[in-house]
């Protein structure tokens, strides 16, 4: 049994094949280090040294032995010795479980670091107070993680010398007063250990792999776990990787590159880079950044990486290349250059817009490095939404007042805010905002997810604001740095132009610019690679992807995304236009049948004709209408005074209509007087819309539609309210329909949202030819959630890990999931060819659309912007299921 | 195969296992007839036969000649001959099927009527009016079951008789108008017909038989089987009997007479007849009906059927004691006696108050006729509603106005109402209410449910009125016969009294007497013969039977009924006294912890004062304890100037706390912000409960009590839910009471009501030691059905059939039921000791108990008055879980 794996020189012990033994972390570096990248060399103790530890409370000797053996290997491959006077070694110290746990664990950096190797790194870097910073930052850290004590333990200290210095912060500490804070830290270390500092390196790094072990089992660590299911007895890997310095040298740097373009998916390097500084640096976003490339106007820039370390800039190329073609994908990578050395600290899968992630399959595709299916499965389906970001539509002629950088793609107009928790605010009284900001911060995120676009001064295409913006799809321009952000005067000048906080402004994330009004924006369509992956996307999924759609113009533009027919039209949509609301409301209020049926004689044509629209718009696919469904009550005013013109019409009293109106107001609307109630207690409704929805797809046929309807009934829980609605509504109005006109062919279904229908689904099968699962509200019943209240306590589920996300969101797979799986199984069971679907808010979720594949619906129906990512996502379900399960269904 | 089966002179080719082939009424005369009860001879035609009749459209031969044959042995049986010229033989025509379907299929009475019988008929009788009326309604009948011509065909003929002679009714016409009528009728069949009346008595019976097979496919009987299950293949049997005629003379006479008195279960004849009277006479409560027995105080009563004609009245002791002993039940039975003959027309298992069911299954065990088990299940568990209806405290010095007949007993105290309708009214507004009548008739029903007690001035115990309360378990007086009733002025007068419509009036159903203003009433208490019963109940069931009570009073009370434990204590009712509520509104409306404490510190001792008292009263037996349920807004108040004393306790502004009590209310409040949900986002609540429930505990154990808490977390939905209110409200609450005092051994459960819950019972009852089912909750959220909402289209459902009755009253075992199974099922999988239990109003409803029985609960939970009869359900359904399952779970 061996329980250290070294890496370095283009060799290694492991590979990426041995996360369970060397974690995550470990496996990726011993990967790189096989593929010839250059990475810090250094070794992986396993996760069965940490289980060995676990059992004995200490470092097994065996495993301390070959600890020390790849030290000296270390040293060896390095050409460095540590603690050496001149060029010393260090290393650092990291976890790295097999499933990642962030922050969970501990980690101690600059091992190695001792007087003597301070003296060196001062000499070999120029710079004494980096050197001393080093070192005092190692007492610091393994005073705390490895032996115990408080993390503050050293913060008078530091407080007092900055004050000694009059410097504003410990970052600006001239060296001479860090020798004495130093040797201040060097004291106390000894008062609260008992003992000194310990000087060999050896010592220290000893300590610190024993400190990482130890941390696997931190209460914290171990919340975490429960929380996520990771089971305790894993244990976790320790990487002890030596160190590389970015700020060595002028020959040195350190940056971040992307292999390929991440807002647009073009093939070209993509990054930046800092000379003379560390990693943290780039990321901190306090510098500048530099260009990798030189630019291609040729113009010269001496401070592209490209033009000023050409070796390394090559160097990176041609490891992107080597990389992407072993991982097939467009890669991230940090690099450091450590006196012309270029060291690679890190590649991962990198981040990239929708309309990125679409350009990169599609030509990886084209470059043989994936196939259809893997390339259909490389896009997130929610990045589908970004392609669908309005743009700009003519930039001609427009007043543009700067331009930054396209950070995250899609064009924005709102008002302009410069805080975030206004924007907020504003967002929730129903504005569209744009955050303009000199550069964000992490506590910006809610307002940042509120805004409809983000404008920073400062920042480049990995700064904060820039990353978050792509992550959640959100159009953001960053490092726009001839604007001048007034926050006293609550104005953003440049150009020669001036907004005002609460002013319109617009700002195109795919171009950069930043105009100084609203000007129109365009509906986005899909084009290009996105139809290429849609295609394949169409090809290898087995699920139907509808729409729920109630006017024809939504029918229209989701038939243009892809829509193969309408899931859901909710008719009481309809309602609410002002011309109809007066004899909706006569019918709801009506004493009797006969004035009930005047009023459901003028509403007769007028949904007749909402259907023929809907059919013709739906040429050849089906669209499925649900009949009356919410509280009728609803409909209704709420003052007495606005019963006026009804009380007229229908010839009674106010204070009677508002009185019946009363009446109709439940305790628990959702659980009360609607859906499939209503067409109980007032048949004729329903016949009503029957008959219309008949008669509008005779008409669209005689007008050359293919129609193929569907009714759809709502709130069902019994077998026997369907049978009764089936025999006394649906087969009445039929048989009148076919009187007086042609009945064209339609299937009769219900819509399945309560628990209880889900267990009567054998003999609800006997009537309905399909079932549409009503997620939302089948959601609220399973937990008894009331989606409009649950705001006074889903809060507190968040924050306490009660839930890990909204059942309103993703579908509840477990709960929920199971009473659809049962309703499924039950409903075939009686009709073996039930058409099965779904039309609640799950139905254009991705990873709900992933579960509904497993348990065989036939569709998913889902608002039209959603279609695109639904498609997608149906396909990656029949993918993933043809891979794991070696077939179709 | 035999077609037709004889029954009469104490033989009959068929008895009571025939039901199948003779129907159910066939099966018993036959069965009578062969234990040598003399019921009028006759036979019954199969179902067999009905089956061929609706193959072939008409009698078949077979059938027809099988029918002359016993036409002629039932000529000779009886010694008369049909239309014979001076003791002709009638026969009545009757339907007879498997399962009974009251009213659906046709009756033909009379058969055999003509000219010739009418003479003699009027000649036996000395009746010539009745003679003349027999054979009109014969016509009339024939006419409109065996023709198929409207009833009403001949009412103008009869309208104009009647206006003719100068009579109130047709049942007043002269014998003279009858003969003429007669003609007119005979003239009218023939023109409507196409043929003259057929005289011949064998032609009229063959139509007959052929009307009531043919009225099988009639289109209300095809519905009620499609309601009931009954399969149209089925068939009908057909009884083909021989009248017999109480009126012929002096020593004739009908009556109804129970082998036991119905209404205290004594054993003696209690019954009623009429000399000279056919058994309607008797039912219609026209006349006043005679006793049966003489008196035992030695008057003598020349009318009672013992003293007048003394050999039917032995006859009828005689076949009393026989037919008890062969049904091993007490029996009804309807008699005629025709010249000195008795016969016996129907026996029946006799109706009885639950006094008298007790008082009878008791004395049957006692007279051997029973085995205790059986004795138990002879009892509906409903009927012990009875006998805790409360009686009069102290009759001495109590004026009485009247005294009527004992006709269902207890007492009850309510305003007086002539008018059934306005008793419906009174009691929706919360009046307790006395239906005050010369008699009630069926359209009465209404009102007599809603009543508290019925009062008639006319009518026996065996009138409408006395078996509907019977039925209904309400206190009943009938033929007060001193009672005045003046609908116009409103009043009801007797013995000096006059008592005013909305006037309280007591009257006693055990007594017969009427009080004329309000008297004191005792609650009951269970003795004699129920306690034996109950006795033998305990013996048998296997569940437990707890009951949900708040207060000490209530648990004491319980336990007096049996109460094994409380099943249900909700904490919330305790939060509504005066002096409390102004704690719990601070606490609810609290802006910090702080704030929130100290309402809590003022509530908490009053809680534990509250517990206390429960564990004491429940000394030795488990107290489940229910955690804060409802939503918070139930609690404050609705306008803002009831905020007042509030805003100065807090220190905040009434506008403020009202808008922050508004936030509380939420749209769906049955889904919202209640239950766990409380505890997790105010978990300071839920820990003062946890408290006060184990230091009350302690404190009851110091005091000598056997204390055993069961707190109970309700309205989990996830396991999730669960384990953070055990971890961060249960545990460290805990600790400090065991910080600080003896902690007591207890549970720690949860309800089960959502639909949810019931799916993740598995990981629920990792942290649940016990279940509660609220099937209520369960309920309203399996259907999606608000139980405050439902009225406005529950009555729809009931009306069109799509539910045969309230889920809300009788668990739905399809879907509900389903859930709870499953529920249990996944619990015990992961704790097989898990106990559970039921303590919503399913739990004291007898057809559920059985079904909780069933599916394995230990027990069940109910309000104290409904602790005997779930006693006396839960031994039912373990009794005949035995019988059918073969031994014990």
């Amino acid at each position: 049994m061996k329980y250290v794996y070294f890496f370095g020189n283009g060799k290694a012990d492991g590979g990426k094949d041995d996360r369970d033994l060397l974690g995550g972390k470990g496996a990726d570096l011993q990967e790189m280090s096989r593929l010839g990248v250059n990475v810090p060399p250094g070794f992986t103790i396993t996760t069965e040294a940490c289980r060995l530890f676990m059992e004995e409370g200490s470092l097994p000797e065996v495993v301390r032995q070959e600890l020390h053996e790849n030290l000296d290997r270390l040293e060896e491959t390095r050409g460095k010795k540590f603690g050496d006077a001149t060029d010393p070694l260090l290393v650092s110290v990291r976890s790295g479980a097999v499933f990642s746990m962030p922050g969970m664990m501990d980690t101690v950096l600059n091992l190695g670091c001792n007087r003597a190797a301070v003296e060196a790194l001062a000499t070999l870097t120029g710079d004494r107070r980096f050197a001393l910073d080093s070192y005092r930052r190692l007492i610091q850290m393994f005073t705390n993680v490895v032996k115990k004590v408080r993390l503050d333990a050293f913060e008078d200290i530091l407080d007092e010398a900055v004050e000694k210095a009059g410097v504003p912060s410990d970052a600006e500490l001239p060296a001479e007063y860090l020798e004495e804070v130093v040797d201040q830290f060097l004291a106390r270390y000894e008062e609260a250990v008992g003992s000194p500092f310990p000087e060999d390196p050896r010592e220290q790094i000893e300590g610190a792999v024993h400190a990482v072990f130890d941390s696997w089992n931190t209460p914290r660590a171990r919340k975490y776990r429960q929380l996520h299911d990771i089971p305790d007895h894993l244990g976790t890997a320790c990487n002890v990787q030596s160190m590389v310095f970015g700020n060595l040298n002028e020959m040195s740097g350190a940056g971040v590159v992307f292999t390929r373009d991440p807002a647009t998916g073009e093939k070209r390097l993509f990054g930046e880079w800092l000379q003379q500084a560390q990693g943290e640096d780039v990321v901190a976003g306090v510098r500048t950044p530099l260009p990798m490339s030189a630019p291609t106007d040729g113009s010269t820039n001496q401070l592209s990486l490209e033009t000023f370390i050409p070796t390394a800039y090559q160097g990176i190329e041609e490891i992107g290349r080597r990389l992407e073609k072993h991982y097939s994908d467009m890669l991230d990578m940090e690099f450091t250059v450590e006196d012309g050395e270029l060291f690679i600290l890190q590649s991962r899968r990198g981040k990239r817009t929708g309309t990125a992630a679409v350009q990169i399959a599609v030509d990886l595709e084209e470059e043989g490095l994936l196939d259809q299916n893997t390339a259909v499965q490389r896009v997130e389906p929610a990045a589908l939404d970004q392609l669908l970001h309005p743009r700009v539509e003519s930039d001609a002629g427009q007043d543009v007042m700067a331009t930054g950088l396209p950070a995250s793609p899609g064009a924005a107009c709102g008002i302009v805010s410069f805080s975030a928790d206004e924007v907020e605010e504003l967002t929730e009284d129903g504005k569209k905002v744009i955050l303009v900001r000199p550069m964000t911060v992490a506590d910006d995120v809610g307002g940042m997810a509120a805004a409809v676009g983000l404008l920073t001064a400062r920042g480049g295409m990995t700064s904060h604001a820039a990353v978050v913006a792509r992550g959640m799809g959100t159009p953001c321009v960053t490092g726009a740095g001839a604007l001048q952000i007034d926050e006293e005067a609550g104005t953003v000048s440049a150009g020669g132009f001036t907004v005002k906080v609460g002013e319109n402004i617009t700002i195109d994330g795919t171009s950069g610019k930043v105009y100084p009004t609203s000007i129109p924006l365009v509906e986005p369509q899909i084009t290009g690679a996105a139809t290429m992956l849609m295609g394949w996307a169409d090809d290898a999924r087995r699920m139907l992807v509808r729409t729920n759609a109630d006017t024809g113009e939504d029918a229209r533009r989701a038939r243009e995304f892809g829509a193969q027919g309408i899931g859901l039209c909710r008719t009481e949509h309809m309602f609410f236009a002002a011309e109809r609301l007066p004899h909706v409301r006569a019918m709801i209020l009506a004493e009797d049948e006969e004035t009930r049926g005047a009023a459901l004689a003028e509403l007769e044509p007028m949904q007749r004709a909402d259907f023929r629209e809907l059919f013709e718009a739906m040429d050849g696919l089906p669209v499925t209408i649900r009949l009356l469904d919410p509280p009728l009550h609803e409909f209704l005013p709420h003052h007495v005074e606005e019963y006026a013109d009804l009380a007229e019409q229908l010839g009674e009293s106010a204070e009677v209509l508002h009185a019946r109106g009363q009446m109709l107001s439940g305790e628990n609307p959702m659980m009360g007087h609607r859906g499939v109630r209503v067409g109980i207690t007032a048949p004729s409704v329903y016949m009503m819309q029957v008959e219309a929805i008949l008669r509008a797809a005779a008409e669209a046929k005689a007008n050359g539609a293919v129609v193929v309807p569907e009714i759809m009934i709502p709130l069902v829980a019994t077998a026997t309210e369907l049978r009764w609605i089936k025999r006394n509504v649906y087969e009445p109005s039929v048989a009148r329909v076919a009187e007086t006109g042609e009945l064209v062919d339609h299937m009769f279904g219900v819509m399945i949202e309560t628990p209880r229908a889900c267990l009567d689904a054998a003999a609800i099968a006997e009537d309905a030819e399909f079932f549409s699962f009503g997620t939302n509200d089948l959601t609220q019943f399973a937990y008894a959630f009331s989606r409009d209240d649950s705001a006074q306590f889903f809060p507190s589920y968040l924050s306490t890990n009660i839930m890990e996300c909204d059942p309103f969101e993703h579908v509840d797979q477990f709960g929920v999931g199971e009473l659809a799986k049962m309703a499924i199984e039950r409903g075939r069971s009686t009709r073996p060819d039930l058409k099965v679907g779904v039309c609640g808010e799950h139905g254009g979720d991705p990873q709900s659309v992933v579960f509904w594949d497993s348990i065989g619906l036939d569709y998913v129906s889902c608002s039209p912007f959603r279609v695109p990512g639904a498609r997608l996502a149906a396909a990656q379900a029949a993918i993933s299921g043809k891979a794991s399960h070696g077939g179709t269904r």
